[in-house]
């Protein structure tokens, strides 16, 4: 059995490329960006009013001028006033082209307009409230880096340049699936020596937060059926995500089919808990990755956060996190297991804290919907004392 | 014009209820629940086997025992064995059912099997590996309180609780909406006084993270085309989300035109920057709200996360979370507005700390995409410090 720092670097030295694909701006949310994205032309395009008021040449100020002969109403989205006198003035709206004559816009509040005529009752300052062509971005210049997840923000400047379509990094076809003659449907009812499955759908719901949406495959505890599902998915599929079947019983194949079908063992056990006992492996003829988690829905959730979802982040090319809490009791560890425990967080001056979650040491699935995300904690000595911090993995958003 | 705590409250208290609807467990993530959760049944429903090996009653160890006749292997998936002597054991593998008689499971690592017996290799503990009917939840016991965002970790509970649709509150219908002659469409090629819209986008992909989508709709800087259009959209939407036509220009007439359709006005003007002239009102007939925000990208995309989505969220009865971050740097505010700066968040030593993301001052669009969210000043004489904690508003997930 190999330690968690092992296993860890070893799911993530097999990250993957998946290359690129094009969506409508409107499906861009949550992917990650392929390209750098760069201005098509000045921000903001033209000088451009900030204040609704009046645009004059500061110039005339200067020689004394107070009063101004309103010569028009320029609205924006109208094209550029086609010429400006000294001593003349345009009324102007937020948004619209400043004359090219004009350099400054003084706004309602500081005017009095009478007859056609525009008096300032305030002094000004050359170029205010004009926001200078170019001054946010010149042309050409780069305004998202590739490998960036698109939340809003980048929705709107890539709407802003023009992207109606944008190249994003491909996400791996992924199968789910779940293994047990134990396990039935959700809407079943079950007898009493079943139980619903669970692990499937805590998968799907975890990838459709990723923008992934998943085969979901059931195998039934028969060698035969089982290696021929899997000899059908690890052709067709970038990842699959099996949970269950790979304990020590009787009926645990899957490790021995997928080796049977080809499939290179990397690892298969891991000095942790929970999660201790999982396989990873890849189908070299297609680099296929095989992430089979334990059946128990705290270790295949665990493992999912702590091996899976890493590993989708190094191949989108998006960082890894690192985050760490304030602990609000002390913990020992015994033995040598990394340990990943269940914690509520709360915000404390500032400082997010972490209280364990207890959840009977069992695989308690209700745990998980009291808890925050995991704290890892490295097998020591000395125990893990109150407010020390420690590394912690969210498996909800918390920020 | 009002405070923003003003007209903070003022826009929470206008939170409602939109009551609930049903949607399949697959369609529930994101959504927030309508009912508490309990379990359907114990958990776990038998006493369930936690190690492959085999089942014994421990009272035959204490009578001196350590060789089993083994009279069945019990998987999971199958129905209890139907009786066990105190001389036999089961093999039995993880998930199935422990036989009634039996109270101990000894894994295979600590047993030795030949000719249909089984030696102890080692001493047990009654009751080890074996996961007690009900130890985890009780039937009739709460598991996932209503009003609790469904993550994977929830989407998990409700399936093993027989949850295939759930009772979920139902999401305001939104209509967004923008304004200005100036604005053209994403793919368009923009003449040289045009821009691009950015504010819908924006909006939807914020939107579409909560999982709403929008209808998106544009105005033009005409008066009668923006009364037709919105009598019919107050009418059938709960919430409009409009951008543009709220300063004092000439063609700023949507306030106007609201009030004149029977919109109430709430306030006009907050002093804050950015977002000042935000526009906030109630339709009494349809009990619509309206968020007129200013056209500047900075104040709709501030706005937007300042207001509507702590309104949102609210609405919904989601706690609005309060994270604090640690200035980078030192901040003088003058003036008597409250100040909305974006800002770059890094974890240093297990705290959030935030540098000022430099925007031009001017509404610089692609400073949203360098930006991880805003921290909110309140006017003071002092300056904010080097390492003061200051309050924080996410524009991404950092956590």
């Amino acid at each position: 059995m190999i330690s968690f720092a092992e296993a860890y670097n070893l799911v993530l030295d097999h990250s993957q490329n998946y290359g690129t694909e094009t969506v409508s701006i409107k499906k861009a949310i949550g992917r990650v960006l392929a390209d750098d994205i760069y201005a098509d032309r000045d921000f903001p395009p033209f000088d451009r009013a900030t204040k609704d008021g009046i645009a004059i040449n500061y110039n005339a100020i200067e020689n004394g001028r107070v009063a101004f002969d309103i010569k028009a109403i320029v609205a924006a989205g109208q094209r550029t006033y086609k010429f400006l006198e000294e001593d003349h003035c345009v009324e102007i709206m937020t948004g619209a082209v400043v004359p090219y004559e004009a350099d400054t816009v003084v706004m309602y509040e500081d005017v009095t307009i009478e007859h056609g005529i525009a008096n300032l009752n305030k002094n000004a300052q050359r170029g205010q409230n004009i926001h200078d062509k170019g001054s946010d971005r010149k042309k050409g210049e780069l305004v998202i880096n590739k490998d960036t997840k698109i939340t809003a923000a980048e929705v709107g400047v890539l709407a802003a340049v023009g992207k109606s379509n944008v190249e994003v990094k491909k996400l791996p076809s992924i199968a789910v699936i779940s293994t047990g003659n134990e396990l039935v449907e959700v809407e079943d009812h079950p007898l009493p020596h079943q139980i619903r499955k669970s692990n499937s759908y805590t998968l799907f719901a975890a990838l459709n937060e990723e923008r992934i949406e998943p085969l979901l495959l059931h195998l039934s505890d028969d060698k035969d059926m089982i290696r021929q599902k899997l000899s059908y998915v690890i052709q067709e599929m970038d990842v699959l995500l099996l949970s269950g079947g790979v304990s020590k019983g009787k009926f645990d194949f899957i490790p021995k089919v997928l080796e049977e079908l080809g499939v290179e063992k990397i690892f298969h056990g891991v000095l942790q808990r929970p999660g201790k006992p999982f396989w990873f492996g890849v189908y070299k003829d297609t680099n296929s990755l095989i992430f089979s988690f334990p059946g128990n829905p705290i270790s295949t959730f665990a493992n999912y956060h702590i091996y899976f979802k890493h590993w989708l982040q190094k191949s989108l090319g998006l960082p890894i996190p690192k985050i760490e809490v304030f602990l609000e009791e002390g913990i020992a560890i015994e033995g040598s297991m990394t340990r990943f425990l269940g914690v509520k967080t709360r915000w404390v001056n500032g400082l997010l804290r972490a209280n364990l979650v207890k959840d009977n040491n069992s695989g308690d699935l209700t745990s998980l919907s009291r808890s925050d995300g995991f704290i890892k904690l490295t097998p020591r000595e000395v125990p893990y004392a109150i407010d020390e911090k420690v590394s912690f993995l969210s498996t909800r958003s918390l920020i």
